[in-house]
């Protein structure tokens, strides 16, 4: 988290406002991306927790994994908003993010509740966790609504409480979760370099574009591993090996 | 519609205030059993049209869907905060209206975008004119609740527009849809009148309790008419023989 603090909250880190870098062709391609990649990772996102509130045991769970989804469908229509402020086509910027985010959904249907909770709470963080990273190479607008947008949205202390619960109440629960918890990381990392390998405009704002100072491959093999230990660490909160 | 004319809109058929009204227990439980009613249909349509957006031909549909899934949800989270404020436990008020309307959507699952479409903007519709003719024997404080909860969330223009340029596209598909909307109204009818037979304060409430005037069974019969054929006319607007 190194790169957060140094940059994300940090004048002296900025690049300049929108206006600004989207001068340059492209810097306003790769923040289209990323922008599209999170408007359709939180519309996905919604699909995903309505589905899942099927699985809820009583109907507080339901109406607490529905309030969540609501949130994200809120931030989807932010990052809508913004997308049509700046002159783009939501829909045309969210295609490409459209097959690798639902790979990563298909392949990490949970099968039930819990799994489904541990994919919410895990999923979230991982995203997070990547945004709070390019955040500091970002224009101020830009950083402003990615920040927003990635506020917690009660994810994580709902879903910490019933895992603990599932497992206090069945040891062997937790030995299951763990192995869920590791495939989902294993996902995630695997649709994220092949969003990064796909999409050059993105891939330069990761690797240093003309407004990005000191940042290379090496950079962003070091987040990404930045990322898989704040995964362990969540993992060991949720009471789980990982 | 003549009943929410005289009455809906209109201060001099008040019963008074939510304080005044509720010192009746049987006034009480029926407004309860009303707002369990409300809450579980806002939570049950929100699950139904999230999972509706699954159907959707492309992501500005999706996202339309997604839209009016996340209205419903705050719908219910001002009845839940209603329920909490006035001392009732919102999940035991809801729970005897869970069989009911699961029942009704699993005999009317949609199997496709199209029946889907049609299905949120019946049910919709038909709800709303329930809660409107009901609202004219409501107390004010819970009359102002019931109608701002039953404010359009956007559905009837999107459904009328999508399904009137499929039938334009496709004259076979009106027949089928007509069939649809037929069961849809059935269903409703069947489930309501179950939960009118089941749920004695609520039919108190229908036929005339401590606090209504000139209410009777027989009233209610052309309640239910009335409604049927405000259905009847919302077929006909969508292109529909009902």
């Amino acid at each position: 988290m190194e790169t957060q603090e140094s940059g994300a909250g940090n004048p002296i880190g900025s690049i300049g406002d929108w206006t600004a870098c989207a001068a340059d062709p492209g810097y306003r391609a790769a923040v289209l991306d990323l922008l599209g990649a999170l408007a359709y990772g939180e519309l996905s996102a919604f699909e995903r927790l309505a589905e899942d509130a099927k699985f809820a045991p009583g109907l507080a769970d339901k109406a607490a994994l529905a309030r969540m989804a609501s949130a994200e469908f809120q931030h989807y229509q932010l990052l809508h908003d913004r997308l049509v402020e700046v002159g783009a086509d939501p829909t045309e910027v969210m295609s490409p993010f459209v097959e690798p985010l639902e790979s990563f959904h298909r392949m990490t249907a949970p099968s039930d509740w819990l799994e489904g909770l541990v994919k919410a709470y895990v999923g979230d963080a991982i995203a997070t966790d990547f945004y709070r990273e390019v955040a500091v190479r970002l224009d101020d607008d830009t950083r402003e609504l990615v920040l927003r947008v990635m506020a917690d949205t009660g994810h994580a202390q709902f879903a910490v409480d019933r895992v603990r619960q599932a497992i206090e109440a069945d040891g062997r629960v937790g030995g299951r979760l763990a192995l869920w918890g590791r495939r989902l990381m294993g996902e995630a990392l695997s649709q994220a370099q092949r969003v990064v390998a796909q999409r050059d405009a993105l891939s330069n704002l990761l690797v240093g574009g003309a407004h990005v100072q000191g940042f290379d491959l090496v950079e962003v093999g070091k987040m990404f591993n930045r990322i898989t230990e704040a995964h362990t660490k969540r993992m060991a909160v949720l009471g789980l090996a990982s």
